[in-house]
C-alpha cells in the first residue's frame, strides 16, 4: 500500500536514486552485475507503483540475508523437469529477484513456443511484487500470471494458528489504447503492511482482519502480531472466509507442493530475527509462473479492443453513494506511479534509517536531494 | 449449499431416479443419447455432492430453454482456434452441460500431449458445478482448473449495480491415499443460494452480503433481490472488496473477453423471465478450462505424498474455540456425498412441483420410492 497519504515522518528520494543504490548494494555481495540490476528493477518497481512494503524497504532484509550466507548471490539456476508448456525451476537458493524473473522468462518463451507456458520454482527466496512478473508478460503482449507462497501469518478458516503465507495472486491483460487489467492480490483479507500500519498508528484494526493467540477475533494490532494470525480473504464464517483460504491454499500447492518447496508453516522466513521452522518438506519458499499467447485463443487485435471496452463499461458503473468512482485493477498502482514520477518515493524514517545504516556497512553513497 | 438440514419441506429421491429422469428428459428434446448422458451426469454430480442450486433443481430452467429453442439441443462444437496447447471452441448454442465437458476433455488431452492444455469457450450455456470439471481431470491424474461466467448478480468493489456474475473458480490436486483438495467457490461472497435461502426464512442476511438498489448496505434478501446486488468476495472497503472484484473481473476476462463471449454485464440470463441485454459483445456465455500434467513438473507419487502430507498438516491445525477442526477444501462436498448416497437427495417442495410439471408435460415418470 501507498504509506505517502498517511502523514508519517517520511524522506522522500527519485526512483532512480533508490534503484542505483539497491543494484550497488547487490552488487556490494558479488552479485553479478546482470543479476543486481535485475534484482534492483524489481525492488524499484514496488516503490515506483506505490507498494511501499516490497520495495527499498525490504532492502535491509535481503542485506541481511545476504551478509549472513543465508542467500546464494551466485546460484546456478537449472531446469530439473521439463515439458513443451510446463517446467520446474530449482533457483540454488538464489535471491528470488533473479530466480523469479528467470523462471518466469521461461514461461514465456514457452508460451510464445506452444501456446501456454507454466514453470513451478523450488529453493528460492522472497520475489518481490508479484505484479512486476505479469508486466513482463504485457511488454511481450502475453497474459501473465504469477503466484508466491511466503511465511506463515495466516490461520486457514477456522483454525487458531498461521499456517499459510499471504500468498499473493497477480494476473495482467493487455488493453488497446485503455491501459492494461493488472490484479495483484494477496489471499489474506489484507496485506500485513496494513496490521503494521494500525499498530504505529496505535489504531484499532476492523473486525476481520485477525485473531489473537487463541483464536478469537481481534481488532488490536498488537494482539495480532504477538502470537496471533491474521484472517483469509472473506475473513470470517458469515463472510466466507473459506474461500480466502482455498484461494490461498492453492497458491501454496502450485508453488510449493508442485515444486518441491516448503509449503505452509514449514515455509522458511523472510528475516533473521525469525526462527527457521524445524522440519522441512522441501527446498526454499515457491514460486509458480504462467503465461498464454493471446493469439492461441483469439485474434489480439479483437482481444485488446474488447478489453478497452471492458474497462470503459466497469469505469461507468453507477458508484455506491460516496464513492467517487468504479476503479480498473491496476488504476491505484498507476495512479502511485505518475505522482512518484514527480515527486518521488516517499521513505518512512525507520526505512532511512536502515538504508543509513547500510551505507555505513558498504560505504555505498546514497544520493539525495 | 446443502438443504437437507435446513428443516424445510422436502422430499427424498435416490440419486440414480433423479439422474434418469434428467437423461430422460434430455432425450425428450432430442439431444443425442451421448450427450443427454453427459448432461445428466454433470447435474447429477451437483445433487450428489450436495450443491442443491446447481442440481436437479436447475432441471426445469433447461427444460424451459430447450422447449423455447433457447438452447440447441443438437449443436455443432467447432475448434475455431489452436496452438499445441491452447485452443478456442464454439459451443454453437448448445447445453453447457455438453459444450463444457467436450471443452475440457480437450484442455486435458493437451495436457497429455504438451505438458498443459487450455481452452476457452464461448457461444455456450450453464454448465452446472465448476468441481464436476476439475474432478474429470483427477480421474487422469491431472490437476484440473475451470471458471465460467454467469448472468449479472454482483456489484464491482464501489459500485451500485449488478455487473459481473458470481463467476466460480475450481481447482483439485489429488492425494495418494487421502482424498483430493477439491476447490470451488464463487467469487461472490456468498453463492445467490444462500439470499434465497434467508429469503425463504424471513430472516436478515449477515452485513457484508449485499447492497439495494441505491448502493447502500442492507441486510434485507428482498432490498438485494430487488435491483440490488451482491457483494463480491471480501464485502466491503474494509475486508477488501476490491479482491474478490478483481478475482471476478479474472474470471469474466478469461471466459468470455478471451473467446469472444458476453462478458460482465452482457451476459445472456439463464431463465426465461429474466431479460436479454439489449447489447451484445459476443456469443451466449463463456467458461475456461485448464489441466497440468503432473509429471510436467514432479513426479506424481512424490507429489501425492506431499499432497498426503498438506492434509494431513491442515487438519491437525489447532481450531478456533467452538470449531470442531479445519476442514480441507472439498470435505463439506464429500460428507454431504456420504450421507446422500445413503439417505437420497433431498428436493425441496418447490423443485418437487417444477419436477411434476416436467413430469406433466413430458409424460416422463419420476419413479419414488
Amino acid at each position: 500500500m501507498d504509506i505517502a497519504t498517511n502523514g508519517a515522518d517520511v524522506k522522500r528520494y527519485p526512483i532512480e536514486v533508490l534503484r542505483q543504490f539497491c543494484e550497488s548494494v547487490f552488487r556490494h555481495f558479488d552479485v553479478p552485475a546482470e543479476d543486481a540490476q535485475q534484482a534492483a528493477a524489481v525492488l524499484s518497481a514496488a516503490d515506483r507503483r506505490g507498494i511501499d512494503s516490497h520495495g527499498v524497504a525490504r532492502l535491509k532484509t535481503y542485506f541481511d540475508m545476504l551478509r549472513h550466507g543465508r542467500i546464494n548471490p551466485q546460484p546456478t539456476i537449472e531446469v530439473v523437469r521439463e515439458t513443451p508448456s510446463t517446467a520446474t525451476v530449482d533457483g540454488d537458493n538464489g535471491l528470488g529477484l533473479v530466480v523469479g524473473p528467470r523462471a518466469n522468462a521461461l514461461a514465456m518463451e514457452k508460451a510464445e513456443a506452444v501456446g501456454s507456458g507454466w514453470v513451478s520454482v523450488r529453493n528460492t527466496n522472497h520475489y518481490g511484487i508479484a505484479g512486476y512478473y505479469v508486466l513482463q508478460a504485457l511488454e511481450r503482449d502475453l497474459i501473465g500470471m504469477a503466484m508466491t507462497n511466503s511465511t506463515k501469518l495466516v490461520a486457514p478458516h477456522r483454525g487458531a494458528e498461521r499456517m499459510l503465507g499471504t500468498n499473493p495472486i497477480a494476473m495482467a491483460f493487455p488493453g488497446k489504447t485503455e491501459p492494461p487489467v493488472v490484479i495483484d492480490l494477496a489471499t489474506s483479507c489484507v496485506a500485513y503492511g496494513k496490521v503494521e500500519i494500525k499498530r504505529r498508528e496505535q489504531a484499532q484494526m476492523p473486525y476481520g482482519w485477525a485473531i489473537d493467540r487463541d483464536g478469537h477475533p481481534t481488532q488490536d494490532p498488537d494482539a495480532m502480531i504477538d502470537g496471533g494470525a491474521q484472517l483469509p480473504l472473506g475473513s470470517d464464517e458469515d463472510r466466507s472466509g473459506h474461500k480466502g483460504y482455498c484461494l490461498a491454499a492453492m497458491v501454496d500447492i502450485l508453488t510449493c507442493v508442485l515444486s518441491g518447496a516448503n509449503w505452509g508453516p514449514f515455509a522458511p522466513p523472510f528475516a533473521l530475527r525469525q526462527e527457521i521452522p524445524e522440519e522441512s518438506v522441501g527446498k526454499g519458499i515457491g514460486h509458480f509462473f504462467g503465461a498464454w499467447q493471446i493469439e492461441g485463443f483469439r485474434d489480439p487485435e479483437e482481444f485488446k479492443a474488447q478489453i478497452d471496452k471492458w474497462v470503459q463499461t466497469f469505469r461507468a458503473t453507477k458508484p455506491v453513494p460516496g464513492a467517487e468512482e468504479v476503479l480498473i485493477p491496476g488504476d491505484p498502482e498507476r495512479h502511485a506511479e505518475a505522482r512518484r514520477q514527480n515527486e518521488g518515493v516517499p521513505v518512512l524514517g525507520p526505512v532511512v534509517e536502515d538504508l543509513e545504516r547500510i551505507v555505513e556497512y558498504t560505504g555505498i553513497p546514497l544520493a539525495t536531494d
